[in-house]
């Protein structure tokens, strides 16, 4: 069973919603990083940067970054994967929101934060339309916020 | 030499005022339709969908669409490649923009332009931060209309 979001895309009242419900939470946290996570953590992430007044970070799958990197491997059901994201995208002590469409066992958002917290970035929570509760990545992301829609 | 757009989304008024650029030109276009092509037209598609009220849908690269697709291939400096959009996100007679990051040689923004008119979409223009003059993928998209922010 896949999960697919891109049916709320087409209901444009839906995807304002979606976006909006995000903006309520985090406007007024002082987050000046949004990182989303190749490839449908860019359609998400975007919005809510604008909206909230902070930069957009893309977290992407190796050498699709032309500047220099600093990346991170993590686990897939079979096998590992690599995120890279670009060295000077963000500064030491920056508040960063992390968005995905998706939180099934966690390793791209674990991946994601050690990312930024290589970087000295806070981590102030993960963001996700959808958690798949059977598949724990909640429990992967230790003491680090989850905020879903949809679980 | 790579165009890179990733600096320009962390100067949070920089990218507002690209999304803002598109928007004043597409808000009264009667657009229901932002085809977005993988994976930075993804950055830049939604805010501009959010925007003008259009629908969002994705134009993938192959095998990443979970439901039933349509394909165009494409060909690439050396090889090919095919896009996918799903069958049922868009209906005939509906008007479309398609929104990519870069114009190089027009091999993306026709496949998605042949995509859309298939299933009789109006492809009303296309969309780009930058264009490589050079690579003349103007030429290639025909009597398409094609709008650029910097050539």
């Amino acid at each position: 069973m896949f999960q697919d979001i891109t049916t709320l895309l087409l209901d444009t009242k839906a995807f304002r919603d979606t976006i909006d419900l995000f903006v309520e939470r985090y406007k007024d946290k002082n987050i000046s990083v949004v990182a989303g996570i190749e490839a449908r953590g860019f359609i998400f992430g975007p919005p809510i940067a604008l909206a909230i007044g902070a930069k957009f970070v893309p977290m992407r799958k190796p050498k699709k970054l032309p500047g220099e990197v600093i990346s991170e491997e993590y686990s897939l059901e079979y096998g590992k994967d690599v995120m890279e994201m670009h060295v000077g995208a963000v500064q030491a002590g920056e508040r960063a929101l992390i968005v995905d469409d998706l939180v099934a066992t966690g390793g791209t958002l674990s991946a994601a934060i050690r990312l930024l917290e290589r970087v000295g970035v806070h981590v102030v929570e993960c963001a996700c339309v959808i958690e798949l509760p059977e598949l724990k990545g909640r429990e992967r992301l230790g003491e680090k916020p989850l905020f879903v829609l949809v679980s």
